[in-house]
């Protein structure tokens, strides 16, 4: 049994703790008084599960000693949580979840160990202390430094369970590039035209679209086009039915992924690189955040 | 006075009818029964004229004889329409005052007397009789052959009222490419991103794909960038609370003109040449005429 803090309420962090509370202690650190009570007086509800889980909820300025640390905040949030948490000096694995690759830049000033890893999962928060699992999948963690190798293999043996698999990646550069190819094609595409992940597939349209992005976004990051664009598909088969992390943030007018996503295959090039597509979504999804609302 | 007929019952079809019934005998042509009775049995009302006008309406088949004929059917019925009027031997002067440019390539078949046109006026439809004027243009036309100017000139002279004049323009294909550009521009953004026409001005992310359409338009039509941006510009501004027709096409479900905007552009390239932001709102505005509705 391991003591883990779990950094951000939000669904992926909601539905991590669900799952870990069983065999380890777990403390959810969260932003808001409300969700903390919430979580502490009521538990955590898994939809499926008829009884709460007892877990333990604190706020973000309460962090206590933990054996290892999962951050599941957004990518824009990463550095001000990183700040925190370089100020103890105790060398606690910090694990991040995040999508797109923003937040490496800044891994290099931490001297703790550090695992960096995807999620597969569906979830979807339906309140302070409910989560949903839409989509049953995996986590696929790498260590950020060759020498931390060996400490990652035993974290992911004492944190795997049947119904909630935690695999090794060979390498974190090959495992969050080919996470962010996924989301660069599906993320931007589901947000602007607001339709459900199949889409990408079965309108022929954006289905065009998509190949565009997936061919900017694997070269870029010096990957296969071909392979890349048939993890798209598989990724954007199996989630057909699944309302994407950016679409959902644009419906709620909530500020997107797209600076870690779009943004930073876009910061990886210099003014002659052609990758016109992926501009395109870029100014696309920051024009739909700017306008809040619908204006019509 | 000159007998006319005005082809089209949509919102340009009834302004133009709505102002040239005063001065001339007008017959308009349109395509359901149930519109051609609306117009026979109440008249034309244009918003803000308390009594309605008497114009006479026909249906498509019933084309009588006429000194002019104007045609203000969307460009993807323009060809129906060109086999009807050919098939008469009368030398009719045919005015075309379609968006884009894909009904040119037709007009070559045509021994008839051609003149075209584009309408700078906003027009909205409140019903099968009813117009608003919702804004005040003019309508610029030009002569499709040289040897046709003359008769052209009369034309416009009989035509032009003080609150609804018509200008002659010297070349019609400068006169087309440049309010295809503007179209280019205006029309897929706003039809796109659900918003305004003053839109393309005032969000900056649009204001910047804005300008990628732009130049590549002028370039694929020959024309000075700087000079059709700062076009685009007025435009957008004097219709910045304007609708544009494509996003009623696309709010109404309808089929949009992007073939005869987009679509044109793009078919007078070859596979080299860049224009990656024209083929993105292309497949993104087909896309959403294939969706018909949101899926979400």
């Amino acid at each position: 049994m391991m003591k883990i803090g779990i950094i951000g309420g939000g669904s992926i962090g909601l539905l991590i703790s669900s799952y870990l509370c069983v065999e380890h202690e777990v403390t959810i650190y969260v932003r808001r008084v409300e969700q903390k009570q919430k979580i502490n007086d009521h538990g955590l509800y898994l939809s499926g599960n008829p009884t709460p889980f007892p877990v333990k909820a604190l706020l973000l300025d309460e962090i206590e000693k933990e054996d290892y640390i999962i951050i599941c905040v957004k990518q824009s949030q990463v550095s001000t949580i990183l700040t925190k948490l370089n100020k103890d000096d105790q060398d606690t694995p910090v694990v991040f979840l995040q999508n797109g690759m923003g937040h490496i830049e800044q891994l290099n000033e931490t001297n703790k160990t550090v695992f960096l890893g995807v999620v597969e999962h569906g979830a979807l928060r339906k309140g302070d202390n409910i989560v949903c699992h839409t989509g049953r999948g995996i986590i696929k963690l790498a260590a950020f430094r060759k020498e931390d190798k060996e400490r990652l293999k035993i974290f992911a043996q004492q944190l795997t369970q049947d119904y909630f698999p935690v695999k090794l990646a060979a390498e974190w550069r090959l495992l969050l590039s080919e996470k962010l190819v996924v989301n660069a094609v599906i993320n931007p595409l589901t947000a602007l035209f607001h339709v459900k992940n199949g889409a990408i597939l079965h309108n022929p349209y954006i289905n065009e679209l998509a190949k565009e992005l997936c061919r900017e976004s694997a070269m870029v990051l010096d990957l296969d086009y071909f392979k890349q664009w048939k993890l798209v598909q598989v990724v954007a088969e199996n989630t057909r039915e699944n309302i994407s992390s950016m679409l959902k943030d644009i419906q709620a007018h909530r500020q997107t992924e797209i600076e870690a996503i779009s943004g930073y295959i876009i910061r990886q090039t210099n003014e002659q690189t052609q990758i016109p597509f992926t501009k395109f979504v870029y100014h696309a999804v920051k024009s739909q955040e700017m306008l809040g609302e619908r204006d019509i």
